[in-house]
């Protein structure tokens, strides 16, 4: 059975706790119950990972390739606007990544409308709440079973 | 019954018959018919309207508002990256609009990776070929669905 | 009986029902009979024109110089930003023009403290509502009698 | 009866005796007359000021505060384009002011297209010679006239 | 007999009336009449087209890929400089086309030397007149014959 | 008895070894001495932490809303300039923070004088050596002070 | 008993009277005696001088090295980002001084995050409204404490 | 007989022999016969000169003045982005001048869109290959010749 | 016989005890009298101006013109860099004025580079230390000379 | 004997299994012996150091000042374009350091053009693939000789 | 005797035949001889060097070294905007050197306001016509009496 | 034997002679005696070259086509941030190039970061003074090695 890799940035653990009025009344834990949900309507498996720290995402990346994960789920946080090292890290492992935001970032500050991630992904969801997540994630897999199909 | 409108911007005509290795080689009409399929299953209604005039997709947000649609789904095409008219009318209409893209915009040339709609709509999704539409609508279903559980 | 032709550009057909917090309540109409009473005031007739398609509103500018206008006032709306091809008509025909805003331009986003339009035109008016309008009529009318009186 | 306080900023002493190629032929006195005569019409006052001192242009505009000014009709000249200084003394006193400009500030240098002063100002208005004054004080009666109204 | 599409940008109905310090004295009717002229003497067919509307441009652009034209060449006037949806429907065609300007637009305002068309043409041609438009059509035929040659 | 967070960004605990003549003598524990002095003057409890992990920062700012810290006292050090991911955790914790540095960053490279943390900070203090942190808690302090004052 | 020179720019006239929340409800006379009762606890005078008139500011600095100050506390106001003459002015004189201001300028417009003043100064502190004032001036008193003790 | 001078630029002597996927197949050699053959059919003269000095394709520029010549085409090559010194020397002798191109430079690396010595030409020709040349040339005759009618 | 005005502009009264490393040790006392040799020489009569405020020195430079002021010497300081206002005084004056810079302003701070004066003066020198000033009043006699041969 | 840090920053422990195109086909095991054998020629040691993890490089490189290292080889990989923490704990720890790129980055994206790390280095090499490792570690040793020569 | 050497850049040559109303009308000749006669009045003798050579400046200034010349005075036209070659050969030579130019290049085009090789002269003149020569020799010549005299 | 082309670009004659603390000590001579040493034990040859002229460089660089050589080690010194026309040169003749610098020019004036040559590369060595070039050449060989064994 397939394994996605769902990656959740800095602060994110933080979800449904704070800054309500951006990012929603999800907590994490609620997001990744639901992703669950859609996961096995879609008999794949889904492996969770949160950290503050990009160093841990990298390592995290480069497991998923050890661990021939099928695709990633990535929502990179601040991280998205310079952490060109988790760039060049999903950039190598070569696995179709989507990128996800729960807010708008084109309609907050001018410097969140710009992902140093974006380049290297599949596809990018911002905007939706949660449904960002599960958005991102049916993406995913519309786009691994199109990859499996021309195989 | 809810109805939204898709807007397919210019050039969306020609999707699967030319340039193929950027969008794909689904037609419009396919796109189309996909689209209808989960608004059925949504127990919503599409109305569909593509043009290469930049007016007339103004109109037809314009006269969004006067029909009551519940929200809006628009590819801006070309024009994603420079009418602040088509901004202005997703602005004052004020209907929940979601924009798509076909391509991943931020790996093709820099100027694509801006958007003068972007900030006025709920929500983007880019990426995923004709998947973009269908992740789009989920989106715009879902942000009603919860719009009007909080009514 | 000098004729002057007045341009709405896109989205001004929707003043007054629309993001009135930022444009004012007055609808168009209101607009227009308010600029006609102030014509009649100094025997100038106008001829009205809004429209959403940056086309129309060249073509439009194009045949006041047939139908031999005194002049142009012009709201060209979001077009303001970017419509280099009005900013060429306008200069072609070389009719007296005068450009107006309903909200203060420099007061909202920077992109609108941008106007390609501007350069073309003998001035401009700005910030006050429909009165923008009657204020950039009136500089209109005074200056096509200065001209008048230099001839 | 209430008055409104006129600020001519550097340089605009010299009108009608230099570049009036630019800045027509009319001289600051003509000008100030002029307005009187709108001023008496409207049953409102106005005080005259002109300065090439930045520092009493700001001292001016805090007393306008004190002497309970109704409003500001102010030319900046050449500190249009950098005194944040005069901007915060408008924004600071909170009285409704109009910007005005005797030539098309968008016709000349790029440089002066820019306003640093535009962003705390109710409206502007630009390019009519002399009656870019007379059309800036009308809307500011206007201006004053519909807050009244609405008290 | 090949065809080729002449396309005509905004105001360039008005040749030869306006701004012929700018753009000569010939009009519009002279100049597809001398390219008429030099068609004849390659055996090739022209079809003209004029339009202020920058769908309908894209419309024709579109059109000249069902009726099979051999090539484009294309004034896009003001539209060179923002249009992108004209260069997404050149670029989606792929016929071999030639943008021409009557003006040396690098001797003009800055704007003007940034096009957006340009990258997806095969040639430019600018600052010699109406012979713009003769030299870049016999650059366009060159182009064909060459293509032909290769067959 | 309320608690501060004190947080040494990156290198600082290199203080007083290196560098002496950009951040002066004083080591990080000399610092820490006379912060607690001024602290236990005000009856309050100050928590030391130092890292270079922009991770475990994250983490600590994180740990101070559920431990309730009082604020957060933060020189971020080369983390100023790029860590988005340390201004959103400081923005998701809402805590009152300030911002020290010992330098005067104004006078160094010009990248040092742009800071991604400032605009979530209440104020920041710069180039006073070691008295920076003083003042920077005093200031935090009497900012603590004033909100119970308020309650 | 040495004396410092504690300078308010344009419009600090003001505080306490208008925009209270920016800037805060202590009167500019408050601030300077709070900054008295400072400087009485720590042996040394204060000359308050506020002015609207960059050239006032300017000559009072210069007047600052004739009587011997020892050290300068500024808040530039509005010339803090343009006033390239009063920088010129402190680089001269050459005594220590402290730029401070109320608000927390990286959290307003863009603009006010660049101070042209702050690279001739030993320190900066901004954000802590009054307080902002009397840090800066311990820290301007701790800075003079340690030129002495190296003497 | 009227004479025209043809300057090539730096490493066009490598014409044909490197880089064929950018400039095409054709050497130097080939171009110059043929363009002497387009000459020799509209009763012009030729000289030819290619040169890898700046300096050397200056003194060519001057000669021209002095022996007379009617015109100059000219692909400056790489100095095309830079040599503010050819273009004074074109400016200085102001015969006549086209540029021109073999490649398409607006679709190659964005520096190649600028051009330093368009503005003081009468107009450009590029993308064609060697055809710009011909291109170019009959561009250059028809300017002499409606120069010559007009006389 | 001829008068010249000569301004210096802020801080230069510090000439010779300030910043000698930068400035040199000459007095503006000592300078005013070389300067008044050298136009002793010359037979014009020069008159001496300096203030730290910008008001005064447009003030000055309008007077220039009541009392027939041959031409102006100027060292406009760190105003320099951005008193449009002095620039315009300086247009509307319209007598022949020179720049002066005792220091090469182009080894120093990069802002120094940019003289918003130099477009309205014929000449400027620079980093001749008091030679700056002789050289300049030599330039702008000569330039006068020019101008009374050509009458 | 001396020793030398070698510091392999993100992703560098995925070389010869990724992107090999790129990187090259050697792995990091393999460059490691290849430089641990230049080292024994030249009689030095060296500790290998690899990590995904920013504050862990940060951490090594304080540590290398501990442990008395006499020089530093580092490939920042995606950090060399925005860790300024990085660059701060080289300018700390003040050893020798040499910069390393297997990669021609000024071939690749632009951004990877800029390194944040160099101006503390004392020099580069790049674009050799494992041969930049060899090449900056015999500089670093030559540049080690020379100063222990100069000693 | 002193020797200096006078360096004219590209197309100084062609003074007086061509642009005279930028340029003036004194030949290069002329020019020469008048500060030759200047130079004769202070004991001095001057090498004159015109090239439109890049190169061959260099060469001419490294030449300047070796011949010990007391400084350089060059006008290097064109290539002040861009030769970094030339100032780091100005550099090298390490001689006292006045740049010059004939017109005032502020108040030109743009890139005229920026020379690469001004930061390594001693001073500037411009704006003077040929007597900007005569000037930038006088500096030359006063700053080499006072180096000398404080030998 | 394979012989490689060593190429000094302008003033690199002057070194040892002039500003040794930034370029070093030895001269031109002593690099290039040293290279031979290092050609000599790998069994190749090296052609040195200087020059100040940048034409004199493209010369030698497509003669280096002509005569076969096996790759070129440059150091473009001052035409490294602007010469397109060498970067052309080295582009079409395709010879395995490497750029090394004495300084490390990350270190020094913001505009030598820039190579517009370095793209063309295939790898840049610099900051080791001469060794810069004796690990250049080096990393040439190895390149070349590569290749061989590809072969």
């Amino acid at each position: 059975m397939a394994r996605i890799l769902v990656i959740h940035g800095p602060n994110l653990n933080l979800l449904g706790r704070k800054e309500r009025e951006i990012y929603g009344s999800d907590t994490l834990a609620e997001i990744n119950r639901q992703l669950s949900e859609v996961a096995r309507q879609h008999a794949v498996e889904l492996e969770f990972f949160q950290s503050n720290h990009e160093g841990a995402i990298i390592d995290k990346i480069q497991e998923a390739m050890e661990t021939a994960r099928a695709g990633i789920l990535i929502n990179p946080g601040g991280f998205t606007h310079y952490s060109i090292a988790i760039r060049d890290a999903l950039s190598a492992v070569a696995l179709p990544t989507v990128e996800v935001h729960l807010s708008n970032v084109h309609a907050r500050e001018e410097f969140r409308g710009r992902s140093v991630i974006a380049p290297v992904c599949i596809g990018q969801v911002g905007g939706f709440g949660k449904q960002s997540y599960v958005l991102g994630l049916l993406g995913l897999l519309k786009h691994l079973e199109r990859d499996a199909a021309t195989m």
